[in-house]
């Protein structure tokens, strides 16, 4: 199973710890995690799955492997710029949003366009479609599939 | 000058009425329109610009060019899916979205994330930076920079 | 129709004197040329046609507009690097190839592997498949489906 | 470091024999394995890997998961068509060719074009630049930089 975990490139309030601990979460879990191989969410992301022994693949917008943060265990380097978030949603089962901007949006609507599930901590934006989730443990619980989805945002 | 013009495929209410004049008057105005060559909003404008002699630059999802509907001048074929939504964000000087959905969502995310100006009658939801219209024509007016700016949605 | 005019972003030898008449035949034929919007061959061939009024379509590689030369009608920005050379290829009904190099052989060799009629000067190297042209009449006269193609290269 | 293997989606004379070998060497030597993800040389390649344990990453070209082999360890699902060739150069330090077609030969261009090491075993075409290769171990020393540069093709 691969799940994208995505988020911006900056922190702020709980987000990076919530993104650190759905990381560890998921790799107890044993599924790879893909996202966005840069800092903030996606750097808090990766580095809490490190730290429990996960798989991590970060998908970047340069051709520039060191552009990745050092977390990844394989950086896949697009060069196409915004055009590799719509590779990170088709090359995951589901999505996992954390807070976010106008990037993750752009994600979050074509993964809802594509058909995906899609849990959001503190979504940028609140869409019909996304399941909303309040902590670390409940956007894995609802994204891993056993979550109750009679709360779909 | 180049204007993008989004929205869905399929039309409701007076969407494809208010999309088939604003392709009027952008053709008045003598700017390239860049939509996704689709049904729809994107054939409404295309069909409006035509009827006033304009030019319309359709870039679609696939490689085959007789996916794009007849009014284009020219197809760009790009075999890239929803990626190309961000070709045509990019390639536009500012963009004018028409209700739409998810698809029309995420390219106003990537066009607002790129600092664009991104006007909307009727958008998919109300985004900090988006410019609101309440007519074609006032659509056109703002995209084009004539606008009072003080109301930015 | 739509004809793709490849060749490097640098001239040498006849190179871009063939590509000026080139995009010359091409405009007085009425079709639209579609090429890199860059200097060297696709520059040369965009100042030809624009001298017996042809239209010009630049796909380029970056996402800034002003990169282009300034003989393209439209210029789409693809920020996608050498990935906007398939979108060249899959826009066009046929191909022309004027020198060349490495990038130049990547196009020709996803418009053959497509199945696309490539017509080359002086192809960077010889592949089956390319149909070998003498001059820039010839090149344009077996591109339009007018040559004997029982010279396949 | 990451290692593009590539080749065309059949197999011919001895290629696949050569592709499963050069797997098993690359995954002896503990680098990831990136290619196209799809039949012949590509799953050939992986099957070797696997049978050492390495691990690969299938780049496809559809946005299907289930289109990639069974021996891909993660599936990096494009939907860009031939465009996802220049993915996969730009996620690897050094690509090794074996055999191919025109495919194959776009990518070995643009690798070329990048500045990349390409070393091939029975490429499609001699093209300067080019390192040869005349075994599955010959290839992986020269890719992984133990080998004489002398011999240059």
């Amino acid at each position: 199973m691969q799940v994208g975990v995505i988020g911006s490139g900056s922190c702020y309030d709980d987000i990076c710890d919530v993104a650190f601990r759905i990381g560890q979460l998921l790799a107890e879990k044993g599924v790879v995690i893909i996202n966005g191989g840069l800092g903030g969410v996606m750097e808090a992301v990766s580095r809490g799955a490190k730290s429990r022994n996960g798989f991590v693949v970060g998908v970047i917008p340069s051709k520039e492997r060191r552009d990745a943060n050092r977390y990844c265990d394989v950086v896949i380097a697009t060069n196409m710029g915004h055009a590799r978030n719509v590779v990170i949603v088709h090359s995951s089962d589901v999505l996992i949003a954390i807070g976010g901007g106008f990037g993750t949006l752009s994600e979050i609507a074509v993964a809802l366009k594509e058909g995906k599930r899609v849990v959001a901590y503190k979504p940028p934006v609140l869409l019909e479609g996304i399941i909303l989730a309040e902590s670390a443990e409940d956007a894995v619980r609802k994204a891993l599939g056993g979550g109750d989805e009679g709360d779909r945002g």
